[in-house]
């Protein structure tokens, strides 16, 4: 049975004017996870999701509520919430879509079990992204503040995106996938850590390792074709917005693209028809999951993930 | 080896009087997590947690923030985010203390791995609980509102607090367990669903099953007996602020309980010694795992976890 690793994008959750409602979160999910229930018996799936939305609700909330009694609690922290209310509701929408096959048409021998797996990501400390931090998060103000960088939106803090080096629940979620069960993993591209030494100075000894949380955020189609690699995955699909990759996007000259080479990808990244807004991390994963020993890349629409894998929609990537 | 459910008091996160950093939590968590750390090579270990001052803070955060724009939570929702938060906590406090005794003792092959499950627990619609509801959670107000109780800190709102059916992920948690891990799971007392047939009214079909959250809190404790029945655990050791139970609590005749048996202990619950909104449910918990087969009970405090264990600390509880 071949193992996919299917990244969800934010519209997975909400789309584009909806509030984000609880109801709402849950009725969106049904797209994506009512086909990933039907290819649930044919193929060994780990979910992987983005998280945007929700963690920057959290910064807000926690910034501007009333109380001066609630501690707030760090970016990774916040991460670990998200990953637990996005991981609930992907299982139940999951739980739901596996019932109605059932009855339908999935025998309950047949039906797997499914799990979140709170995802912790090794990045290091001397990632160039620490000393560049580029992704806007939280809430927006009026008035520059420190740290805090101009947005269209206002005035908005800055965190580092450094690179996933390792993801540490590989082995745990290698496991599950052998016993059979749908993994929910890289929420928001995982919770940030660094591993660091602990020494006792006086004594010049080695205490041991520790991981701690960093403020930072990874991006989850880079963490996602990690954990693909890691585990051995064939295929990455990364369900998005747009049901095709194009070059020359929302130009005259806009041409979407069917199947391309990685070399070509390259090649289109470096004229800048990606860029890190948008597809541009996108592609890179594709890349990265393919020069690992990847098998096949996909990247398409919520509503195309079945299609795309039956070679009907999508944009694939290849090594050669 | 034996399997032992280890549920976790509010006071393992956040000490009295402390405001509920990070770091505190991360600092308080040493405590019992250094003592399970130890434990897990010779005990299968669940541990299982409260939630209280974690979803409080959620819920105050969301209803008094600035922003209008931010879609509330329902509370079983909050549940979910909790359980990933403090989960996340757990997880990676435990991998510091295993890897600190791994540079002492612990070779790496008998070092287990963990996962956190996200947990949702059957509940009865007809639970006496939905008529009278009685646990009162998030912000206080000066003002009444509908639906809303007076409680010493103000008037809050009251949710009902049914009693748990069934653990849902039973079958994923012993998997888990079979394979080595430690498991986290019942976070908050586990996220309460309702199982809900859904009809086709005109063709008079039944099309499916789903599950729905509903909004109510459930008790840590009783869901932690009820857990350890479904999979068969052999201890249940409840870790709380206190070292032993006792009778006529905090009157000039208190008299702790070193062992005694669970008819013993029903007489002195009909007497009034355990109170519902402290030790009443931790006794319940331990009657009804006892009665379920269960072998051993111990309630006791967070400092004693392994000295109770080795039956020096803590009141133990028996069936006959």
């Amino acid at each position: 049975m071949k193992t996919i690793v299917i990244a969800l994008g934010g519209n997975a959750l909400i789309k584009r004017g909806q509030k984000g409602t609880a109801d709402e979160q849950f009725r969106n999910l049904q797209v994506p996870i009512k086909q990933i229930a039907r290819m649930s018996t044919e193929y060994n799936i780990i979910i992987t999701h983005g998280n945007g939305p929700q963690v920057g609700n959290l910064l807000i909330q926690q910034e501007t509520c009333e109380s001066d009694k609630i501690a707030e609690m760090p970016l990774e922290v916040l991460v670990a919430l998200t990953q637990g209310q996005i991981g609930f509701m992907i299982e139940s929408t999951l739980d739901n879509e596996l019932m109605k096959l059932e009855n339908e048409k999935l025998p309950p021998e047949e039906r797997k079990l499914f799990l979140t797996v709170l995802t912790y990501v090794k990045v290091s400390q001397s990632d160039p992204a620490f000393k560049n931090p580029t992704k806007p998060i939280g809430p927006a103000y009026d008035e520059p503040k420190d740290g805090y960088v101009q947005t269209a939106k206002g005035w908005r803090r800055v965190v580092p995106s450094p690179k996933p080096l390792k993801i540490y629940q590989y082995r745990e979620i290698k496991k599950l996938l052998e016993m059979n069960f749908i993994v929910i993993a890289c929420g928001g591209g995982g919770i940030p850590v660094v591993k660091e030494k602990v020494f006792d100075i006086d004594r010049d000894l080695q205490l041991g390792e520790r991981l701690t949380g960093v403020e930072a955020v990874i991006d989850k189609d880079l963490a996602s074709a990690k954990l693909g690699e890691q585990i051995d995955a064939d295929i990455l699909l990364i369900a998005t917005d747009e049901e095709k990759v194009a070059i020359n996007y929302k130009q005259p000259n806009q041409r979407f693209l069917d199947k391309i080479p990685i070399a070509k990808a390259k090649e289109y990244m470096k004229q800048g028809h990606f860029p890190a807004g948008s597809m541009g991390p996108k592609v890179q994963a594709a890349i990265n999951f393919l020069e690992a020993g990847g098998e096949r890349v996909i990247i398409t629409s919520i509503e195309k993930i079945e299609d795309a894998l039956n070679g009907k929609a999508g944009t694939e990537f290849y090594l050669n």
